[in-house]
């Protein structure tokens, strides 16, 4: 699905250089302005001015496809144009459940959300649902890392807070793989999100996140969140201009660290509501930038990350709409990661537990969607077709009968049954009934294998480094 | 978006063409057989045999594009391959709303049904929401037309129940709009929906109508509702296969009462949950067989006719996502009338007040995300963006301010408050917000300009046609 011309993406794209090379981005962190002057950007104080060709040679050196390995082969992705991957919704700093309420997120409630993000296979790779604040901040890198790794084989993501937690975590991953130093270095393993401070603004963890997944070899997703009418331009070419220009910006500092380094192109362009400024998802506006992010990605020729999302303030049908009008934006966008696509509510600010489940229901139903069909002569069933008289059924038709056992989707949270039956079993909304799901979940949950050394060695560095400090935040 | 290849496209078409020939259709209407038999078709008791040639030629004499025309011209329809029209939840025998529950349908609930269909542009044309349980059948068609044509100035829709109430209904038509009889069948006014018995059965008030709209020059949209797994075969190719033939001996029949006849392609295909033998909507399978079906319609080269839906027995989550589900299916599968698509719960048999409204919002968010955007100089706002500071924001740019007042979609029910506002105004849900905005619509409702003469007649007939007692039913 397109919103732009070639033209108009050519124009766009050509708008957004002279963005980076007329206007500039103010870079924080000293280190990174050094290394974009080094390669021949003009710095004044903290603004560094890119001209075109530098930005397009750079972007150029981005791979376009890349494999991010997961301690389980069957969770490694192939990262392209051509695949989609579904991210649950990070970075709350809340949790609710129908349960125990709405409340801030703490090591236990990251665990729970680790754990149902590791029994579902629709979700690719891990992020982390809910911040938990009751982990010191010098020490949460830690503990959180253990939980991944030990919890699923699924990819970890990691919080570009500062270089000592990005290696001390870096360092995690090697070992439960059983990896030196040098052979993590040797493909991707993990990955981090990259948002800039829009407008055209890098801070400093910001930056030095960019540099050192670089140097590891390891991907960033660089994503400005350009929210029209607020930190970017109200209109959707404005917003979408300043957004690839900033990502054009961070994917340029990668490639000039190590020309390869694996990156996403991230977008993540909605609007906000013009009374409150507060950001809002599901909006013709919000899926106009994907579709309109998904042409410049493509001009780039590499992979891009979008995200669903809601501002509903609980699991209803509100939530569930813009969620969903937000996830088909994203498809047809073309976005090969759509994060947040599954329990986010707030726009980010708590993860809800059944709005989780109920997004799986849908993440399920569209990934088996897409898979086609077939016309085959076995699939059509002439035979089957004569064999019932008109006005008759095949309920018990041979081919019926052959194939009914998983002919069909089986729900995880919908109820089909009828309104009797439906009443008489207490009138329960999905949105209720989606609690003794997620409890079941967390209930079969098993620590997936992981071979006795490798944890034993992350286990130990975890705790080695606790005892030595952790490792401090960069503000 | 599609499934099959165009190899597989043409190899269901044949296959669909081979049913008809070989195994042939029942048709319950003498009228109808004799028709079909005139035309060269093997009748043999009631069962007809249509062959390839027949069937074909026949389907090539449906117009691929015409106008329907409403009384307001503002509300005249172009029905063709590259349009996309929404209908309300058609032929709910109850109804719901969070105020009243739910309760077998009535004129008073039809009333106000057609008059929010009325209310909101989104809605092309009308459909009979609520079936009015407390008006006898002889007279129903008389009581509901008086609704629809004094309230509303959309397109009426007519049940194809009897030649008697049809002919009946085309004079109330022709009448609120000045008409004569032959100026009348002169253009499409009034469009029916024909639902074969599948599979392979054509019933006698179906028939009878599929002749009626024909020979009035009014619209068929003759629609297969074939459930895989009951109804139809388990596969959606085979679902679909049925689906195909039946469609085209409808249409061929209407081609062959009056060549050139408008008719619309349709296609409703789900499955069922093998469980109950319920209908499901919103799953994997529907959405495939949206996909599918779409390939068939353009193979015709016909508009076609799908439907969204849900299972669900509230407003919820499921509800929700089920119907969007169903509705991006039918959208990505390029239908161009799409019914179903507000209102509807627990599989058509009841129609939600609220969830009429939480629909609409995603119906209007939907049309406006599809209309594109611009990439101009003045949208992108280059020098907006050289006004902003890094790290600054947009809120008081003079692009801003120039444009918030209708940047951005204008929510309907979605409450895009803070938490702890909204849960200072009571923590209401969507679905319970929604009850406001429908009474408010039939508060400010009032009936649309109308020709006194031609609303004096319209009256009249209605007045001298249930004296006369009406018009039965056909069964």
């Amino acid at each position: 699905m397109t919103v732009f011309s070639a033209d108009e993406v050519e124009h766009l794209h050509r708008t957004a250089l002279r963005v980076l090379a007329e206007l500039g981005i103010k870079v924080l962190l000293p280190e990174a302005r050094d290394l974009f002057r080094a390669a021949g950007a003009r710095v004044k104080d903290d603004m560094v001015f890119l001209d075109a060709a530098l930005v397009e040679e750079a972007v150029a050196k981005a791979p376009k496809a890349f494999t991010l390995h997961a301690r389980a082969p069957l969770f490694d992705m192939t990262v392209d144009e051509h695949t989609v991957h579904f991210g649950a919704g990070a970075g709350c700093p809340n949790v609710t459940d129908l349960e125990r309420g709405r409340r801030p997120g703490t090591l236990q409630a990251f665990r729970e959300t680790t754990r149902l993000q590791q029994q579902f296979d629709i979700i690719s790779k891990l992020t982390p649902s809910a911040e938990p604040q009751d982990s010191p901040v010098h020490i949460r890198h830690l503990e959180t890392m253990e939980i991944m790794l030990l919890d699923s084989d699924k990819t970890p993501w990691i919080f570009s807070r500062g270089r000592g937690q990005v290696e001390d975590s870096f360092r995690c991953v090697a070992l439960a793989k059983g990896l030196s130093d040098d052979a993590f270095c040797e493909g991707a393993h993990t990955f981090t999100v990259i948002n800039t401070n829009s407008p055209r603004q890098l801070d400093k963890p910001m930056s030095q996140g960019i540099i050192d997944f670089a140097r590891w070899n390891q991907v960033s997703v660089i994503t400005p969140f350009c929210l029209a009418g607020a930190m970017a331009p109200i209109t959707v070419a404005g917003a979408l201009t300043l957004s690839h220009a900033e990502a054009m910006a961070g994917i340029a500092l990668a490639q000039i660290v190590r020309p390869g380094a694996p990156v996403v192109y991230g977008a993540f362009s909605s609007n906000v509501d013009m009374k409150s400024g507060a950001p809002v998802f599901g909006t013709p506006e919000h899926l106009k930038a994907n579709f309109g992010a998904g042409q410049l990605a493509r001009h780039l020729g590499l992979p891009w990350r979008s995200a669903a999302g809601t501002a509903a303030n609980l699991a209803d049908s509100q939530a569930a709409n813009e969620t969903q009008l937000a996830l088909w934006g994203a498809l047809l966008g073309g976005a090969n990661f759509i994060y947040h696509a599954a329990g986010w509510l707030e726009g980010g600010l708590t993860f809800s537990m059944e709005k989780f489940i109920c997004d799986m229901e849908v993440l399920q139903t569209v990934a088996m969607a897409l898979q086609g069909a077939s016309a085959s002569d076995d699939e059509i069933g002439f035979d089957s077709l004569a064999q019932v008289e008109p006005g008759g059924h095949f309920f018990d038709a041979p081919q019926t009968m052959e194939r009914y056992k998983d002919a069909f989707y089986e729900p995880l949270v919908s109820d089909w049954s009828n309104y009797g039956q439906w009443t008489d079993a207490g009138a329960v909304p999905s949105e209720a009934r989606a609690t003794a799901i997620w409890k079941r979940a967390l209930a079969e949950f098993a620590q997936p294998a992981m071979d006795p050394s490798c944890r034993a060695a992350v286990l130990d560095f975890i705790a080695r480094r606790k005892a030595e400090g952790g490792a401090p935040l960069l503000d």
